[in-house]
């Protein structure tokens, strides 16, 4: 090294960590447990450098991440920019169990401590990025090794629902009904009018299982040769599991989560030779060797919220290509700064060669300037500096007042919504059929 | 997306790339096959962008590597710099085995074309990774994610040696004779007091393993509570290799490569617990699986030559943080310029436990302008743009006009090195012992 470059490179230190949980509009999409709320939680994460650059991230917005954020936040203050991967290493410890049952934790498989923890970072991470990305001028796939996709494909991701919310003053939504397979297809073709979706998916375990394998061969039926999925977030028995993966072997892509343990997922796969994919036995880099080692899981679904970060999605990507499986992306309710993330991490990774998911088109409102459009069911790999969105600060303050208004709205419970239409409905446990 | 916004990032295209094959003077080094030549091939890289800025990487200069590199640079000019993620895809098609003889191709496991591809690809993306950092004025580990460390240890890296090469007009070196315990005793005096090393390694198979087994012994002895570890690259049989782990369990760190089949090591780990290292049976993303599966290595020694760059090692990393192995870093006769790329990458690893090998005490000529040092065993991690090394031209011209000149050294020969002194030398072949 010589004397001109010994001199080493200083970055901005941050700043200053500002989180705001607000509450967005959502349609009465139906899954296994009940039916999605009128307004669900999300976090969105400022973080400032010195110089006053600010990168945006966005996270789940239920009250035990807002409150891990809160504790957290305080420790990114004073870091580099330069060094996001250090971000990682904030509040490690050990994890503890906060709830057991899948489907109650937003159907990504048990909560705990830990996963709290990198759900939080992750939307420090992704904020860091923006914001260094913005500094140096480049966008966050260049930091993440560069983009080796101009266009990543998401999947049109359908929903049984109703057409409207059982209550008053709910947010109304154009999509209509779809209860059965006729109303299935409807949607689909209103999802490929708005976007020009290559493939389908449809979030299961809302009706008895052979109402579901007729909408799915129905779509079929619409949409020829399409790739489609089928996810009943393990809300199926293994008899229930093996005999739709019968009914639909040859006929979907793959099917996410038919079975809710590792033992099953892996005895349906064995015994049907079905492609499966999981959000939800595989969600922490400790349950992918369990997995992998009995075969229960052929393709990955990432997420960079409940995995950490970009950097720790392009991780997993790694171990999926080292054990010779598919990855493709998992996705909750989100909004554009998330869309982005999930965008910029995915035009990364060399081998996925499946669409991701996405809930976007479902969400009317949004905390960025200018909506992210799909165009023959792909997002434009932004290559502005940082993730190329720009947070709208107006949306964002309508947005929280919305969230101070609904306090009995802070934490996202599907039961509780689908009680309002039903006084007597019980949470249908695992397995629901 | 905002209308500034939109507007993408532009980075500056590959213009050029140089290939300069060199020759670097090498000590009688002792291994498994025989003795280092006094000379060794390696083959410099410089990227150069628009605007003149250059990149600098360093891989293997045999002819094979030296040849690929001159078919497959033509693939890098007119890439965008912002995108070295691209670099992995060139040249990707089916592997062919060039040596199936671990020993032969450089004591790393067989030899295929696609490990050949991966080592001249590694020293490309090294290279751009190097202009990218110099372009925007950030150092490469800040393009990895961000050091988590600012020092990375090394291990002293010793190896039984004559005194001299046993022939005429060879280059000589100050560290003696090293061919019995009180030699290896000696020789790690003198690394001790060159880095401050906190951790060593012996290259074995060189000597009959109860010799060796007092080597280790008498560093134990003189150096109380430092970690050891002995190598002999798979040139044990079962028998032997079960016999030095019962010898030297609770002495050593590890065993690297006692055997050189993955059911022999898993055996060696199995029957005495004694945890192994790989840089042998483990080179490639295919041959973890079997590796892990079978619980045949307990830690895997990294390359970014020959894992195909910085981004590959990084997710090798994530291979074995996901099946709780640990990773160190394994050396090949290297210089400054990967020294630095080696340290850039191990400060981002955060579950870094191992010192890292490096031949680089051995390599009295350089080719950058100043050369990198070791204190307390560690190497203070550059914080300079790019890698924080700088070229020195005068130094590669030289070193390539001896490669012009000494045409019967473009391939690193361990065992034709050592009929020059012993005109009937067999290569001993695996088992050696
Ligand atoms: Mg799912
Ligand atoms: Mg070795």
């Amino acid at each position: 090294m010589n004397a001109e470059l010994r001199t080493g490179t200083t970055f901005p230190a941050i700043t200053d960590v500002r989180l705001t949980p607000i509450l967005i509009a959502d349609p009465p999409l139906l899954n296994l447990s009940g039916v999605h709320q009128p307004y669900t939680p999300r976090l969105i994460v400022e973080v400032e450098i010195e110089g006053g650059i600010v990168g945006v991230g966005e996270t789940y917005g239920d009250t035990v991440y807002f409150e891990r954020a809160a504790a957290l936040a305080p420790e990114l203050v004073g870091r580099s920019i330069g060094a996001v991967n250090s971000i990682g290493g904030i509040g490690r410890g050990a994890s503890t169990l906060l709830d057991a049952q899948p489907a109650a934790s937003g159907l990504r498989g048990a909560l705990t401590t830990d996963k709290v923890r990198l759900s939080v970072l992750s939307a420090f991470e992704v904020a860091a990025l923006d914001a260094l990305g913005r500094y140096l001028g480049v966008p966050v796939h260049t930091l993440l090794g560069g983009k080796v996709r101009d266009r990543v494909e998401y999947s049109g991701y359908l929903f049984y629902k109703w057409a409207e919310h059982p209550v008053d003053d709910a947010p109304a939504d154009d999509w209509g009904a779809a209860l059965d397979p006729a109303g299935v297809v409807q949607l689909a073709r209103k999802f490929f009018e708005y976007g020009g979706f290559r493939s389908f998916k449809l979030k299961g375990g809302v009706m008895p299982p052979d109402e579901e394998i007729a909408a799915i061969k129905a779509l079929a039926a619409e949409f020829p040769g399409m790739p489609l999925r089928l996810d009943p977030n393990g809300g199926w028995s293994l008899p229930t599991a093996l005999h739709v993966a019968q009914e639909l072997t040859g006929v979907v892509e793959y099917l996410e989560d038919p079975a809710v343990t590792v033992a099953d997922m892996a005895e349906v796969h064995r015994r049907t030779g079905i492609p499966l994919a999981t959000n939800m036995i595989v969600t922490a880099l400790d349950e992918v060797k369990p997995a992998f080692d009995q075969d229960a899981v052929q393709i990955v679904l990432s997420d960079h919220h409940y995995w950490g970060g970009l950097f720790a999605t392009r991780d997993l990507a790694a171990v999926c290509r080292a054990y010779g499986r598919g990855l493709s992306m998992h996705s909750n309710t989100h909004l554009g700064i998330s869309l982005a993330a999930m965008t910029h991490v995915a035009a990364t990774v060399p081998d996925l060669e499946y669409a991701c998911d996405s809930h976007y088109p479902w969400q009317s409102e949004d905390v960025v300037t200018e909506r992210i459009t799909f165009t023959e069911g792909a997002v434009t790999v932004p290559d502005a500096p940082g993730l190329g969105v720009t947070l709208d600060r107006d949306a964002v303050a309508r947005l929280h007042e919305r969230w101070n208004a609904m306090p009995h709205l802070h934490d996202r419970d599907d039961i509780a919504a689908m009680r309002r239409a039903d006084p007597g409905y019980q949470d249908p446990g695992i397995p629901k059929y």
